[in-house]
């Protein structure tokens, strides 16, 4: 196996309305405390010859035990006063990928998702079915308190007294929103590309609806010929445009790069179509890309040529 | 609106071992006089100038209400005894989609998969909240009297015994595979391209699995710039090769016609990764393409052209 001089990571914490405005000194510095420690952990492992889905998988477990993003510990309440948590992981290998959608009580959803993935014949797990998969697997619980958090028990009573869905609400404007997602990308030392998102669905959800972020070629995407994507945005949009895949078309079928590429879908496609939010990507080359159509989104990228940023709005 | 000379359909009632050898005349009869129903239902609707959207809903829910198809009545056992579907609708015009996973109950998952689509803000929702917002859209549920078929009530009990996950198994052979799904693809006279597809899932199956029918550019893709598509087979091997999304790429990026770029799907791609299945699809200029890799697929197909072919083996 050649060996890649180049490693990269990226990861995101969520995009949409994030303004300087409404932010206080101290909670940016806690977001981008939160931001670098994730980012590091990865990174660590990459730069210690370890694969991308260990990195991909340890970071994004950082962001969900991180409670101010909307995903693990922090994750908003839906319409029933409960926690319900799509993750999913894929291998840029193999395309082999693993999902749930719908489980609450988990406290890392994305190690789930690579149980899935390594330990069933399936992708996609919902529900008490996956509940149950995960309590066969050894996979960590945790009981409501963990995942409670004021804020987010508040924006659930707001949004219920206002009759309204909403994506990642901050209680400081009603006109914002937030799309509350985790995630993080990966190219390893081997050259092999992951992809890994994780989430806490929308404040007030009903009907057990599921975003883009468990289905593999909307929300997470990876192959080693081209990309891996993890996306962050008003779901149902990305789901319709297939984001992660149609990013990988791009690139395999009219060659693009992935900066090109993932504009056509964020400046252009989604933008067009009213789909607010971001994503994160890196190629089988180790460039990275990190475009968002909204306000701001919560991201950091490090790679092996000195790359170190942690980022909020606008650049 | 000019309108498009050609109108054009095209049905599945699921790929796998089909075999001539363990069909009686009588049997076969009975599946070909089901899908030629079908076919009749929403091609007379497409006949009369009706939109796409409406003769794929009409086709499948036929489909859905046969018994030996694996869609609404006939659905497979799952591993508590129940059954839960999944169904997906796409609409050719705007990428519009609608789907659900794991619903108990419904006796027309294609109809709530356009409700989700037409009434709702959301693309997929799931288990009990989709039965929640089926009640109030006033969808028809039926009791498990309704969906109990002896045969697939005997498949779960060997299915059980043998400690086996099986897609649609056929009694007579243990070695046999079938993917019970049942789909519609249409070109209507204004042009419009949809898709829709549901199923019954897989007989013992465990843990919430999701296969590709309810997710938009897996089993389930429409879009007018090329095809719409509806596919049957290991869900998870289209799932992670994003199959009608791919079509759609090859066609789009690439200018492959219809047939090629469903070739390549179905007879390198999914073959290769080892996943068995087929699809039917219909391109924006009414042409039909009905490959499968297994040894059969129930299909049927009718153009005003003169086409209409009622298929099971092949060719």
């Amino acid at each position: 196996m050649s060996l890649h001089s180049k490693i990269s990571l990226a990861i995101h914490g969520g995009a949409g309305t994030i303004l300087r405005s409404t932010m206080t000194p101290e909670l940016q510095a806690q977001y981008e405390n939160g931001l670098q420690d994730a980012l590091d952990i990865g990174y660590h492992i990459l730069e210690k010859g370890g694969s991308s889905l260990d990195a991909v998988e340890a970071s994004v477990r950082s962001l969900e035990d991180f409670p101010l993003f909307n995903a693990g510990r922090g994750s908003v309440f839906n319409h029933e006063g409960k926690h319900e948590m799509d993750a999913a992981i894929m291998d840029g290998r193999t395309n082999a990928a693993g999902a749930l959608c719908s489980v609450s009580g988990i406290r890392n959803a994305v190690s789930l998702a690579r149980a899935i993935m390594e330990r069933s014949e399936h992708v996609l797990l919902s529900g008490r079915g996956a509940e149950v998969f995960a309590k066969e697997q050894g996979l960590q619980f945790e009981d409501d308190a963990y995942f409670f958090t004021p804020s987010r028990y508040q924006q659930l009573q707001e949004a219920i007294a206002e009759g309204r869905v909403q994506l990642d609400h901050t209680p400081d404007d009603k006109s914002e929103k937030k799309f509350g997602t985790v995630g993080a990308v990966a190219l390893d030392a081997a050259g092999n590309l992951a992809a890994a998102t994780s989430t806490g669905g929308m404040t007030n959800k009903r009907w057990g609806r599921i975003g883009d972020s468990p289905i593999p070629g909307a929300g997470t995407w990876a192959d080693n010929n081209t990309c891996a994507v993890s996306c962050t945005g008003h779901g149902e949009y990305f789901i319709r445009a297939v984001v992660g895949h149609d990013i990988h078309c791009l690139m395999a079928y009219k060659g693009l790069s992935l900066q090109e590429a993932c504009d056509i879908l964020v400046f252009d496609k989604l933008q067009k179509a009213g789909g607010e939010g971001g994503l994160i990507a890196v190629d089988k080359d180790g460039n990275i890309a990190m475009p968002f159509n909204s306000e701001g989104m919560y991201r950091a990228c490090r790679n092996s040529e000195g790359l170190n940023e942690v980022l909020i709005y606008k650049a």
